[in-house]
């Protein structure tokens, strides 16, 4: 099997339970170092298939590497997962939920999700100008007619979202109404998001390039002790996408896709989302209209000016949003002391 | 067969040649009224197939019936086709070359194009945050995790611009570089262009919403005593875009696709289209940002204005804009004549 930049690559997989779905990625995943957040009880002994590379980090963990900055990372939700960002050393990171199979393409064959997560990032993306037949790096497609020459070139690829066959990420809400909703479309394309239009990112299936977007892809206050579940994967994908616009890189969506195996329970999560539900009506238009200063530069830089812009533009809506923003903070200080600037 | 709003849409085919295509077209275009435009010698009697319920327009009859603003009509180019469009009396136009034919799904089914061009124009569109399981209103999907439920509604659908299968819609440099490549994906999806977002519409395999955006769809000065062709429909599909997205209705790109037969001559393409290529460097940074005042609510109106924006704004270029902006108003102004505004 191929596995690309199998040494600049580290695979995220926040969990709670033994991780035998990995048997069934073994012939894909093998090949690449994992790091496994272990949510909830540190006490819990997590087993892993034979013959995975990796490293695990409970709360105990997370606690003793961060100090009084571990507040920042949520607990039990799986918005830990980038605690495994924020201690990685590689340029690449790819996470996946731990009840994500390996799905197959409409010939049968099984997809290799980090073969074509790694061909989408290292392609170019498109964000000024929709190109009508999809992703035009791909062999067999180009440029339509009426795309600006000067345009083709692109720009570097940050993320790459990619998508889910049977079990849809519905909200709360459609997941009641659709119960029996299956995604059974497999839809051959890869598409760079244009510039200026949010997108809900799904944690699910993501892969991004760490070096460039990683102090950016802060998952949020979650979980115990909030007001709030499930838009951990939304908040990052919100703030990233604002963020690779100002900076001119790119986000796409699309392939590959995993084999989501299992609804999580319905009743449970419209209590998790409820208030997100309404906030987000407040929330995106202010993702749609911040402006970032030509000062921020990196997005470290971006994301210091984007916490403090969430202080004063989302604080009137709850006090959660304070304290989401010294999470920000906190986080960028916690992403500083493992990640210190290289010195020339 | 199904023949859904036959009695609400006009297909539109510019020709020169025979409509032998038909034959193939029978079981899907009988059923609705052709409205034929007849490029070049207006004396070249052209062959329409038994059996099929038309009206010809030659040059001839384009000078009789727009008079004094025939010039603004492009006479040996497609782009005539726009003539069409200001005579029909339909709520809806579908329009399509004459060297397009049925395309198959992958299960081998012929595609009825305007049946699914009208369940795109008939669903609303999603201009304002991006659905990352495509078209949300498709049976078996809907919208995703994250995605405001305030915009779930959607909005009016004005255009719909469906792909080709084949031969793919390049620009000349292209097709000199890639002569053999053929497209043979067939992507699943529709979707809506993003506000904010251009794109290079084609105006091969097309329906739009002509009561509502009729007065836009403009396909410019091409073809004889012109310095450019080939522009046409990028033209149009620029204005459209941006009026559209002033409107606040929709552009869906995607399925359904045409069997696209015949690559056009690329040396008299790159004649056509290369001043073309320099300028539509400067075109679209102005089709990005220009804005449209309030007090203009219809497309007429935006249209108007829109021309004003030109002569002023693309000008600089070559005294060309200005003839075309010209055009513009002597097209709005054919366009009220033959459809003049309903009185309550």
């Amino acid at each position: 099997m191929a596995a690309p930049l199998a040494d600049q690559l580290d695979i995220v997989i926040p969990t709670i339970r033994n991780l035998d779905f990995l048997e069934e990625w073994r012939p894909f995943f093998q090949p690449y170092h994992l790091i496994i957040v272990q949510d909830g009880d540190p006490t819990k002994k997590i087993h892993v298939p034979e013959g995975f590379d990796y490293e695990l980090y409970n709360r105990n963990d997370i606690e003793r590497i961060l100090g009084d900055k571990a507040w920042a990372i949520s607990f039990k939700d799986s918005a830990c997962r980038c605690f495994g960002f924020m201690v990685s050393k590689k340029k690449y990171i790819y996470t996946i939920d731990d009840d994500c199979f390996v799905a197959k393409d409409p010939a049968g064959k099984p997809i290799n999700v980090l073969e074509q997560h790694i061909k989408n990032m290292l392609s170019p993306s498109t964000p000024f100008f929709f190109n009508t037949l999809y992703d035009p790096y791909r062999e067999g497609t180009d440029f339509v007619r009426g795309y600006p020459f000067s345009l083709r070139e692109g720009v570097t690829t940050a993320t790459s979202h990619g998508l889910w066959l049977n079990i849809p990420d519905y909200d709360a809400p459609t997941q009641m109404v659709k119960p029996k909703e299956r995604n059974t479309r497999f839809v051959d394309a890869v598409m760079t998001i244009p510039k200026g239009t949010l997108y809900p990112m799904c944690g699910m299936n993501l892969a991004f390039d760490r070096e460039l977007i990683g102090a950016a892809m802060y998952f949020g206050l979650m979980g115990e002790g909030q007001p709030i579940g499930r838009y951990d994967d939304m908040w990052a994908g919100w703030c990233t996408k604002v963020i690779c616009d100002h900076l001119g890189v790119g986000c796409k969506t699309g392939l590959p896709y995993v084999w989501h195996s299992k609804a999580s329970n319905p009743f449970t999560n419209l209590r998790k989302e409820y208030k997100g539900i309404f906030w987000q009506e407040e929330i995106i238009p202010f993702f749609q209209n911040v402006t970032l200063s030509k000062t921020s530069t990196t997005a470290e830089e971006c994301y210091v000016e984007l916490a403090d812009k969430v202080r004063k533009g989302l604080g009137h809506i709850d006090p959660y949003f304070t304290k989401l923003a010294d999470g920000m903070i906190a986080w960028i200080e916690g992403w500083r002391m493992l990640n210190p600037a290289k010195t020339a």
